[in-house]
């Protein structure tokens, strides 16, 4: 087969295969040629855990299409016209003659294939720290599907009981869940103060007690210093002079772009290690185009580089590089960060910059926590979703959002994805046209409830203070009168010491019993009456009154 | 209790509640009184058929909070400094006076109660058709409490069995699925050729055939002529010549805004009979604001009045209203036709202006139909998603969104919504960073693939034919190819009849047995190798290559 127009794809995975494959589509006439390290390809590399953990019982279904036909290189050949080499690795890049070298790892021949454009679709590859003992048996990192396999035959072999994952991040906690599913004791350490730093720390907080919960043991503030092993295979991690005993552990703390190739080619590498690209998907070389984790990304609320590898973004990517190399115009603008993560029986998402992210791109945000029913509350299967908003104080343009609990959280952040994406106001998302019936949102969506609620904050009307203060400041016996403002029922079942109860029902008549001379702190369980209790002590004529934000939902303590 | 600032609002339901308690909370030395001519307040009209098909236990859910505080007058004066004057009626607006007239239901008298500012929160009334029978026993509509009350009491007293609900609106359909919850024969009769207009025909028939399975028969082009009846009670609904046994009827054809009052008091009256009120939610009078089912909203993407009557736009527009008539500054633009409805275990929901709506509205749309799984496919309990997107083929503008099936629909059209809303194109919908993990979505989420879809089709790629064309095609005999590009195993599940089998895989090997003189036309079972197909097609030099829209999914027939 020959062609006027050669185009050669390196990795075969998520950016890789959808560049080959639209390329293909656009230009029939074209000869593509794919060029995979691994045996497998157009694997769902985030199906791994669940592959581990037997929710997914075929290791295929990972690479199958939806009616059950294993996308292997046959399989592109026949219905997609893409060549694939599999096992076989790109060595070096020649732009001035316009060629790849590659070698064949079965039999170690290298050759030269010459291409008109070339596409990198490299990926990323897992930190190992580079610490004593990172190379002993039973230590792993999950990425690909042989490593899956490595993790499951041996944890049925060696019967391996204890699991430390190293790194809380969202591969860790997902390991975390796929391993306490196959009845391991598991044990996150974290080096920094909190698990899944993408949220902001009070939110993690909640994720990290329900993971408490479910009886796996997170240890946050926990430097790996070194891996103990004997005969070979870990028994233990060592983060200082603490140890926790292992017999598997697997390494979580983040990918790096695979950008090897690339820089020893010359081209541009941004400050995360990834290749820089621009909108059209293409390098410093302008014959050669690069997509997917080994790429960064325009984050489009900082308008800075971001580094967050996705397989959604990668085929993205990907399509836009396809267009492009042939001739067509697309443009990929950039991410806004989102992300979801299924953790036991929560629901974890987020979009847009946390609050902390907003404080270091340097703008004044606002936040709020809305716990609040993901259906109308009356109807069977509602559940809690915590939802948490941050805008720009300035502009009153939403930043960013973060929703946890049982409840529907993916459909709460999926919905202000475009609404940050165009620069909606926190007024403009108070007024979005959403979807109603009892079967699937309250009347005020929890969407629509923080973003009113926000805009309360945003006005002045609500001064909120965060629990953690509210706890700081029970703990110092500062004198302040801490106000529970719901039905004595609900304090029965969940008292915060310190508290007094006045129900919010008689308030109104019960006003003498408010110090007159105190800061107030209100809340209730989900602080909606708090603020109601709030607003009578302001129009009582109290000055010093606050609302703790979230209410007893957001008391993790 | 006297005040300055006298706020009256007539009506407790949804709009003139929220009125209330935010005017209350803004303007805590308001007198606000709330006239509702009914004996419940606050409740959730929209929970109706959940309670009469006993999803929702107790009726006192409806009208209660969260934590199972009844909604009630002395709630409302306890807690939000809201009086409420229940089985009380507004009689009459004096607004050279500034004052209301009302009447008590109980003992008849009226007086005159001076306002400030007055809101209208009057709801909606059911249209009942003027048809002969209408009357009769055992014919309801379903608007309030009492409405489900009586519902269900005949229907255990009577051991009603045969119900005929007479249109197929949202309403509608709600009921036809509480009914059979119930055990009854339902049908539904529906004048126009389809049920759901705010649905495409081929969407709509989709449903219908889900409601027919379900054992709901369904009648469309059926106008109701007559009610029968036997000893005051109805037996049967009679449509022309057609008639349906019947011992409990509901009618479910509309609702009108209940703006009689508005316009006795010469308030301007918009198209559609609703309360014309600028973004402010205040009508021609300065003084007098109105929201909820009785006004008339702007459609965002036509620019033009609409009435979409629903508790979560009067929620809103209540909450601006009472802003405005505080002083402050807050508008409501209006509403893009968001609904979303459960019908037994399809979820359906739809945003923005379908096919139809776009082409009547003058504009020239494009649409795609894209079936596909709302979960990574191998993840366990992945249901099927039909969306259809509408654009504006001249700008490239998202105009619109239907979704039906089993899956997860809401979320498709919730994170469409502000896109829509936004004005964005379907080009930058196509990029948006929806949240992507495997138990919430495919790399390619639903949005995603179907906003590609219609890219490809919008840049003359993919050249689709809807199944009702094809299907006229094969009855009229054309000659044209019908190319199945499925497996022979689908095949064997659900053939269609004209079709033949080239497995996508093979095609290229089997280019002979595509007649080269035929117009051909391909599907599969979502119609993404059925494009393929086409691809490979005109790759080949074939030219009037089509491809059945949606596939298999969109073949109801």
């Amino acid at each position: 087969m020959s062609s006027s127009f050669k185009v050669v794809v390196v990795g075969g995975v998520a950016a890789g295969m959808k560049a080959a494959c639209k390329t293909a589509r656009l230009r029939p006439d074209a000869e593509i040629v794919v060029i995979e390290r691994g045996d497998l390809i157009s694997y769902s590399g985030c199906g791994l855990p669940y592959f581990i953990s037997g929710v997914v019982h075929k290791r295929e279904e990972l690479y199958s299409t939806p009616i059950g036909v294993e996308r292997n290189a046959g399989f592109f050949e026949n219905v997609k016209n893409v060549k694939v080499l599999t096992r076989h690795e790109a060595v070096k890049i020649d732009r001035a003659e316009k060629s790849l070298e590659i070698r064949n790892l079965d039999d170690g021949s290298t050759r030269s294939i010459p291409y008109d454009k070339l596409v990198l679709g490299t990926g990323a590859v897992p930190v190992v720290p580079p610490v004593p003992g990172h190379d002993l048996g039973n230590v792993f990192t999950v990425k690909q599907v042989e490593d899956a396999d490595r993790i499951s035959s041996n944890v049925e072999k060696d019967s391996l009981r204890k699991a430390v994952i190293v790194g809380g991040g969202l591969i860790g906690v997902e390991m975390a869940e796929c391993l306490a599913d196959l009845a391991m004791d598991v044990t996150v350490v974290e080096m920094l103060p909190q698990i899944l730093p993408m949220l902001d720390p009070e939110i993690a907080l909640l994720v990290q007690n329900h993971l408490d919960e479910q009886g796996v043991t997170v240890s946050t503030g926990s430097a790996v210093t070194a891996l103990e092993g004997e005969g070979g295979r870990v028994t233990a991690v060592k983060c200082g002079d603490r140890s926790f005993e292992a017999d598997l552990v697997i390494f979580a703390i983040g990918v790096r772009p695979a950008s090897d190739l690339a820089r020893e080619a010359g081209l541009d590498i941004g400050p995360f290690g990834g290749i820089r690209v621009d909108d059209r998907m293409c390098t410093s070389d302008p014959d050669i185009y690069a997509a997917g984790d080994c790429v960064e990304a325009i984050h489009l609320v900082t308008g800075k580089p971001a580094y967050v590898p996705l397989g959604s973004t990668a085929n993205k990517q990907g399509r836009v590089a396809a267009k492009n190399l042939c001739g067509e115009e697309d443009t990929f603008q950039g991410i806004i960060g989102s992300a979801v993560v299924k953790i036991c029986d929560f629901n974890v998402a987020r979009t847009g910059l946390s609050e902390r992210e907003a404080f270091d791109a340097g703008l004044e945000p606002i936040a709020c926590l809305c716990p609040a029913p993901d259906k109308t509350h009356f109807f069977p299967g509602a559940n809690p979703v915590l939802l948490k908003l941050v805008a720009d104080r300035n502009t009153g343009r939403l930043l960013g959002a973060q929703a946890v609990g049982p409840g529907d959280v993916s459909k709460r952040v999926d919905s202000v994805v475009p609404a940050i994406t165009a620069g909606m106001t926190v007024e403009q998302v108070s007024k979005l046209d959403l979807c109603y019936a009892p079967p699937y949102a309250s009347a005020m969506d929890n969407v629509i409830t923080a973003a009113n609620v926000l805009r309360n904050k945003m006005e002045g009307r609500m001064n909120g203070i965060p629990a953690a203060e509210v706890r700081e400041k029970l703990e110092k016996g500062e004198d302040f009168f801490f106000l529970d403002a719901r039905s004595p029922g609900e304090v029965a079942e969940k008292a915060i010491t310190g508290a007094t109860n006045i129900p919010l029902g008689k308030l109104r008549s019960a006003l003498d019993e408010v110090p007159a001379d105190k800061p107030v702190v209100c809340f209730c369980a989900l602080s909606l009456r708090g603020y109601e209790a709030a607003l009578i002590l302001e129009a009582a004529g109290r000055s010093d009154v606050t609302v703790m934000d979230g209410g007893v939902a957001m008391w993790p303590y």
